[in-house]
């Protein structure tokens, strides 16, 4: 990377320890406009390498428990990829000291902190920040990051369920009649957790759903939808747990009070995502398949219709680590921070 | 085995190369009331222990390719696990010369020989024993199977899906607005092929749709569910690769145009298999999982009932090569035979 | 099962919760001479359905907290699968009150309580019995196990190995040089653990060495094999994490002082394991895999000798939790009660 | 990358549907040094995002049958990734035309054409160039490498076995009395082909090893290792399929004839490797393990010594389609053209 830029930023990553956090380091050490200026963890402390034997030999850098003043003396731009309730305690202060935030746990994600309350199963405690996060959905909300300070990062499921319906949602809302969302996901989806039920012998040679109808993601699912469509719409969500590392694939199911032809529906989705640099329809033959996104910062759709034209079946992948967290979370900051967006990103 | 009955039925496999054919042999090979006494292959002869090493020193069966006089002069009963079109040539044969037959192939499920033109791409040359044919599922047609001289033994998707969806379309068929059945199943449902896209290397740490609402599978769905239901259903099916050997679990979306409560839903469930050997209704907190049914011959039920009483997901899991084609075809076989229905399958 | 014989012995087991002990239990319940009539585990109560949900229907039987008055009114035999350390403190009582004792654990393999000190990291505390456990590998003490109170039920790595090397160390003791084992098991060898190392993004699509040359099952396969040799001989041990469930394979480099020819070696195993039910040696052109004997208690064992003649490789595979656990404790159990051996095995 | 060189080389890339030849071609595009201007498969025609759905949008390549005079034409650099034999019969050509080529297959690794023939059952036809092409393993032979026209790349199996043992057979060649060589590949190592014996069903859950003692890697590892040494040694070798795609993990066993302690066997490894960009000598307690190295050109290397300091377990793992095959070709192409080494490898 003899030509780096002459300045770079400095980013923090708290929970380097994570799945997320660990590929977000990968990426921005990677990153020409990016200097990793500041990791921590709070379970897990010391070299970086012992951590990641991946990235042995790639950076001096040295893990600690988390320290705001560090953070805050260290970083322009601070990804927090930590679980939810512990970002909310760390952002106001990060925001209240002049620095960005990238948040990718759920704390921000909803508008309401009563449904908050509902969802994650505590009280929200920094309602006024809440109020100011931009969802860091680029497809969407792309302006809004540009000048954001506060960064709600998407949850992966949402990523794939609302890059695979904005488009028609945006054009037929109001004969939509029923979606939902059968969602399926590699196991690193869960965090990096000792927990039995994701213990090897109990996840490989499986499959299973779990929280069918009730995951913390619909109502981010749904609000958001609800948005680019311009009225109320539901979503039925059952996630599965899929014995891979990496990878959601959401098979949605859309249900039409009006016939749609397949070049109707090819065309909206074309049109609505022509220049987009991290999103693919796929040509009408194609299946869109887990191992041509995983690694990428890329979201592959592709698209069934009925015989009848009343059933629209879209089928979406990506890399939950990637454009479903870290990518994503990379993408955001080059918006923020005025970068080229597929900086670091290919 | 030092019970075992004094005279034991004579049972030929033919097609015992594929995986179907293999479980089907390992299963008579222990079945108490069956002496394999045949066993064949077109592509591959030779000892069976050569075929499937795990059986080396289980039989002394020798191989050979398919030989109509010998089927005839050593069977009783016969075992088709062979490819569509080639079981319907084979099949009126054996009837024909007294031998009665379970067919694991798709030749004799649909009813209506155009049909199966049309969905398989072959014209069906035996329309006569097509219209005698009992449709192998005993939890709808044990009966029916006690009398029979042909067996169409059921496709695993329509296993799945008919189990799940009998309850409450023998209940509640007028309420029914539309069924979607999102299909996940491991690759030994594709069978034991040299094919590029079930290699290993394009099917691990990978997941795709494929087919999408036009499997082969799809009118045997329909014509069976709309039998139980007493009125037309249609289906709208989308199978996945799971990358595991085996296992089935179908999520299916049943919305309904009045509300239904959880309760009510799981005493459907309930009473309907009350009775049954290989169906498990699942407690309401509990999810169905493949490793419970793998290597049995179980199909486990789950159900869960959106808020709003109008849709219900009723999740189902077996084992493809158990359920879904060789152990069902066994209890087939003891159904038709006077065995216990258990016989050999536990 | 109609035809059970009319008296079975009651057998508990303490520790179902774990992998081992779970293929125990599901053994015994299908065992025609056993009732499983005690069942306990110390970090899990409840339903036996509810802790292995592949159970469901199976059996009414209740997990409790290891109770010794009642293992010892309802059991004549009580399988141990706890960990070390867990069953030095209830054998001595189990045997005082007369039951029979087999222990899957590694407390009784040893003979000496030194040794045993140094590699389990914990003082023995029963001597006494110690010294008159069995070591139950009945392919070498089949006579001993008849009349055995106790086994020490052998661990899985060494009984791959053993079984691989007892042949050639019984004639060839003299000339052997040195003998290294490279060893790969699946994953539930480790135990049912929420230990994140175990978790299944940390072992799928990945593969390691662990305790490389230090491993605790070393001085119990130098023990063994030095008995059969009638010398001492080290044995060199690297074990790997394999990502699979089940199954073992050893590939053993035995480095002679002198020439063999492939056909002495092949003799030396043809007649070692001649009437054995389950050890398998494969004809010269076969190579011994995992699947066929995952789900079996099978020792599948292959033989490569050099050009030279100067080196043997013996691959050997079996099941970790069959043959390697739980599958030969019930064959120990056949032996011990006077079942034919391969009862509730096949 | 806005800095990219202003001039790029030219380079093709011949069997593009294979798995080398598209982790070439993907490392390609990204190399700010090189323009991909040629790519062919004789299997497989059409745009590349047909072929490698994951490079959809990358590039707007098309691949044709080979054509020797359009590759002359479009390419400063050629590599071949075909099977061997077609390799010979392109390489004289293309070099006769002055382009430099770096050749994946096994044609020009050994020097003598006698033993190509025996080993890889085909006289070999280019025994010119055989003689002057150099083994690009650059931590051995980068100054060759620099002013090469043909490179030999070498073997993914001999890449992990040299690169693990030249440091000790540099320094105690005299010492080593035997090598084993025990080692675990992904799936991919075997090509990407329509064989039954690499299905999903058959690999998955399942181990073997194959060619043991006779694989056709063995003379390369041994006439590379005999020039590192100064003197023949031989190599004992079992190669096991790991149902994994990526990934070779190597456990050698050298026993030497006299002792050796821990610490000087890490200063001989720290030493040679010190300022390699690709081998990283980890740590004495820790262990390498794939997912490390998965994905990276790098080569990790663990080492373990007996007690009695006569034994070194070597333990190196390396991307069988990075370091083992295409990473490696791209590390040779940067030498060769002077850019820097780890130029479109990080």
């Amino acid at each position: 990377m003899a030509n780096a830029p002459a300045t770079r930023i400095n980013v923090g990553i708290v929970g380097i320890s994570g799945y997320s956090g660990g590929v977000a380091l990968e990426l921005l050490l990677n990153h020409p406009g990016a200097r990793v200026s500041y990791v921590s963890a709070n379970n897990t402390q010391g070299k970086v390498s012992e951590i990641w034997p991946k990235l042995a030999g790639r950076t001096p850098l040295v893990c600690e428990k988390f320290d705001l003043k560090k953070a805050v003396a260290l970083c322009d731009v601070v990804f927090l990829a930590v679980p939810h309730t512990v970002s909310m305690k760390i952002t106001p202060k990060l925001l209240a000291a002049g620095r960005r935030v990238i948040d990718l746990s759920g704390d921000y994600r909803l508008r309401n902190p009563a449904e908050y309350a509902r969802w994650y199963g505590a009280r929200h405690k920094d309602a006024k920040n809440l109020a100011k996060a931009v969802y860091g959905l680029p497809e969407l909300y792309r302006e809004d990051i540009r000048k954001a300070k506060l960064i709600a990062n998407p949850g992966c499921y949402p990523t794939a369920a609302l890059l695979a319906l904005a488009p028609l949602s945006t054009t037929h809302a109001k004969v939509i009649e029923s979606v939902a969302v059968d969602a399926k996901s590699g196991v690193t989806g869960a965090g990096r957790k000792a927990k039995l039920q994701f213990a090897f012998g109990e996840v490989n040679e499986n499959f299973r759903a779990y929280k069918a109808l009730y995951h913390q993601h619909v109502p981010e699912m749904e609000l958001y939808l609800s948005k680019v469509a311009g009225k109320n719409l539901t979503v039925d969500f059952v996630p599965h747990l899929l014995p891979v590392n990496c990878g959601i694939l959401e098979t949605i199911y859309v249900r039409l009070k009006e016939k749609l032809t397949p070049a109707a529906v090819y065309k909206i989705y074309g049109r609505f995502y022509k220049k987009e640099p991290f999103v693919r329809v796929l040509a009408p033959e194609a299946q869109p398949e887990l191992r041509s996104v995983v690694g990428t910062n890329m979201c592959d759709i592709g698209l069934v219709v009925s015989k009848d034209g009343r059933l629209v079946v879209i089928i979406s992948v990506l890399d939950n680590l990637m454009k479903g967290a870290s990518g994503q979370a990379v993408q955001n900051m080059n918006i923020m921070c005025g970068f080229r967006e597929e900086e670091g990103l290919q």
